[in-house]
């Protein structure tokens, strides 16, 4: 691999490796019994700084598949960090326990900040609303089960566009391959953020922006469905007046192509009605599964002729990052790492912008 | 099996199929390492939507002396189901998971539920007050071995009568054998339902009522002791009057029977007295094992040929159910079902009784 | 060995055994893999009444690192202890689902209580303030991997000397061996209990008391750091005054022996800067990895040969233990025990002496 840790899909693999861990993934939901015993003697932990119980249970039920076995707190008020340890610490000391951590933590660029420290393989299971690789790579396997293939597809994206990490990072991905298009389904105020389009835009991928999804159904062939907080709408009546046009039932599924696919990270509230759940288009179950053997096929592959090892830290930078929630800022030890990007510096933890 | 889950004993086990799970524990227990690697690659999942450590421990080491692994939660604060999702998504996608699931649930009728929409067999391990199998196969277990025999018994009754599910679980199964008879032990405000009651003498299997303990002592052969619960009391003033009558000691157990066994579920609090776990005629503690054993059998026989599947959903009720603790008062989409019993319709998730 | 129970090193361990286990220990560290599988189908039970994910990550990755599976809990609030179940009662069952038992418990005495009862072996891991026996294995098992020997070595302990059990501990087995020489660095009010100054005269071990790190650092073969917690301190002000002086960095370092070696029994918060972390002395995340195997050692030793049994309860004593936190208090039914030293009595659960 690219990288020994999985921060974030595009920096820490290669498209050819997405490709690679997607067939893995297929290969192993046909043959899941010939891969038990693939980390035998191999142990997970699972650090979650804030409680996920679905997605640690989805990496815990992953490596006991594969044979391996499983660590780990889902209640930091429990463990050594309530007493006041620091990351790089309990990253240090878990590390001397086990063969691969999964961490998740409410502070963009913690797992970042983590692999630096660690002597084994780090994946993040999500860092505040910054990266949540595994959910996309989830996303990847379900379209090359369902649809075959990560090209010429029209992709409907439809909720709260503008804070979910999952929809921004699924677009990223799907725009590495030719010929998709999207269509971007939310209220005026939870549109997608403009960089995301005119990324679109500058590499010539046709999207639109519309906003109820009755409109949309007969455009697309993935409709990709995300959750809508309430208090995520500008305004309690808009809440009332606008969700409706948003929920997914089955009168808007009789306007979609027989070959729709729909999708949904889970857990989803209301914004499926449960009636479609019936309907063979509806794949957001399946897709569970799909994460399953996405995550059996990554810790294999990251498993893969790795030695616990320490690596070098960077050099700290001059400057410190202006989030206040950048890990960074908590962390103070973190040697501070910034890109270059035209006259911009990129924090490589949270990704927060400066100007030179 | 008659049906792929057990949510209650009678429904879902035919008399025949309880004797070849206590057969196969008590194998079991004599032999308990050759059994290790019968459940070898297989997922066992605990939703506990409520906490009950014991339970959820006694499932799980059941599985892992199986060979099998363990995934699930005690803490819903901590799961997908603090974000608002429904019974049935959670049981879909923990499906996708795991190989088997045992719930426990604050709501009667939940188990059931949860089962509809279950590709995996379910066991129901406590919904609310209603039923609780597993513990009365592990009573039927602790007879088999203790006494060898389920028919012929003077079994005596003791504590809390009126809620006590574990209680009318265990008189239910013991009427299906002949010649047992039943000694009820109870404060008047504790007594047994009178449906019960009505059915033992409907079948002809004999029983009376006792209000305190040191009476019943010499004629029983099997002593099911249970906690009173100090709110169950008519008032205060009763309780502290009358607990001493149901406490058991050593002088009670001195005006018993030498071949008498006595039984708990337990947790206890302080209705046996310390004194008596030194009396070789004390079996609680072995109980508790005889339950590992018992739910070893169970797991090993629902899993056997199992292939994950879903099932048609029953056709909704007309009606729907009056117990406002129901299920499907709480999840709406679960259709209801009743069963007619003369003019009365029964809920098949709770048992609410409704006039027709 | 000596005892089927692990509650305190000197009491229940030969010398003779610690050099066993530590050279098992040893062994374990070079050829891990050829040790899994040791502890096949055996079950470890983890009983934490008091949170402490760290000392429970440990013994649960010992255990899977030996091929065995785990059970337990850290919140007894889930528990059957929340429904007023005795200590007894939990040991008793969770021994009829376990091999072997680890405890940990605010009460002083607890562990060993809870040893009476158990027809597996039990392993302390902490009850309350008192013993911590695995942590000074783990101390041990460092001291062989990078001195070479328990012998002629002068180490420096620093930090809250008072309170600190581990300390205590590590002096008591230190002083086992010939040519040791101990350097206690802590503020006045932080001083090391006389009885141990005292103990270490007696069998001329000699010893020195040093009120700042900086002066104790060229004395010292070994430094072993512990957390002072702000509020052992006698003001606030002399913590701020204080404090400083008992901070480890590289200043301090710098006037150390090139070959120190540094431990700490983590979790660590300020008192060793983060600098401190890349000496090549710095040994303290090292100590978790042998705390690690010192725990596969001691669990395979205790399983080795083992079957379940019950052994007989001492006599109870005619007084009853007079600290109001010891474990006699606090679960009656446990037998007092008292052991006679000169004309003093003391209580064998807690320590407490009592004039006779």
């Amino acid at each position: 691999m690219k990288s020994r840790h999985l921060i974030d899909l595009s920096s820490d693999l290669s498209v050819s490796e997405w490709e690679e861990i997607t067939n893995l993934a297929c290969d192993i939901r046909k043959n899941i019994d010939s891969y038990y015993g693939a980390c035998r003697g191999k142990i997970l932990a699972t650090l979650f700084y804030e409680p996920s119980t679905r997605t640690q249970m989805s990496f815990q039920t992953a490596m006991l598949r594969l044979g391996g076995r499983i660590i780990g707190f889902d209640n930091p008020a429990n463990s050594s960090v309530a007493k006041g340890e620091n990351l790089k610490d309990t990253v240090r000391v878990v590390g001397g326990y086990s063969d691969i951590i999964v961490i998740r933590h409410p502070l963009p660029g913690s797992a970042k900040a983590a692999s630096l420290y660690s002597r084994v393989p780090v994946i993040n299971a999500g860092d505040g609303g910054h990266f949540h690789p595994t959910q996309t790579l989830t996303d990847l396997v379900t379209l090359r089960h369902e649809k075959g293939t990560f090209s010429g597809l029209c992709i409907g994206l439809c909720g709260d566009l503008k804070n979910g990490r999952t929809v921004h990072s699924l677009i990223k991905a799907l725009a590495e391959f030719p010929g998709n298009s999207f269509v971007l389904i939310s209220t005026p105020s939870l549109r997608i953020p403009a960089y995301i389009k005119d990324y679109l835009s500058s590499i010539g991928s046709p999207w639109q922006e519309i906003d109820n999804l009755a409109d949309a159904m007969p455009l697309i062939d993935v409709l990709y469905m995300t959750r809508i907080q309430r208090e995520r709408f500008a305004s309690e009546s808009e809440y009332y007046e606008q969700r409706g046009l948003f929920v997914l039932d089955e009168k808007k599924m009789s306007l979609a192509k027989k070959e729709l696919i729909v999708m949904h990270p889970l857990p989803r509230v209301d914004e499926i009605a449960v009636e479609v759940d019936d309907d063979p288009r509806a794949k957001y179950f399946e897709q569970t599964e799909y994460g399953l053997y996405a995550r059996m096929a990554l810790i294999m592959k990251m498993l893969d002729g790795q030695t616990k090892q320490s690596e070098a830290l960077p050099r700290p930078a001059d400057i410190v990052c202006s989030n206040p929630d950048c890990i960074t800022q908590h962390e103070t030890y973190v040697p501070g790492v910034f890109r270059k990007t035209g006259d911009i510096l990129v924090c490589d933890y949270c990704d927060e912008r400066a100007q030179l």
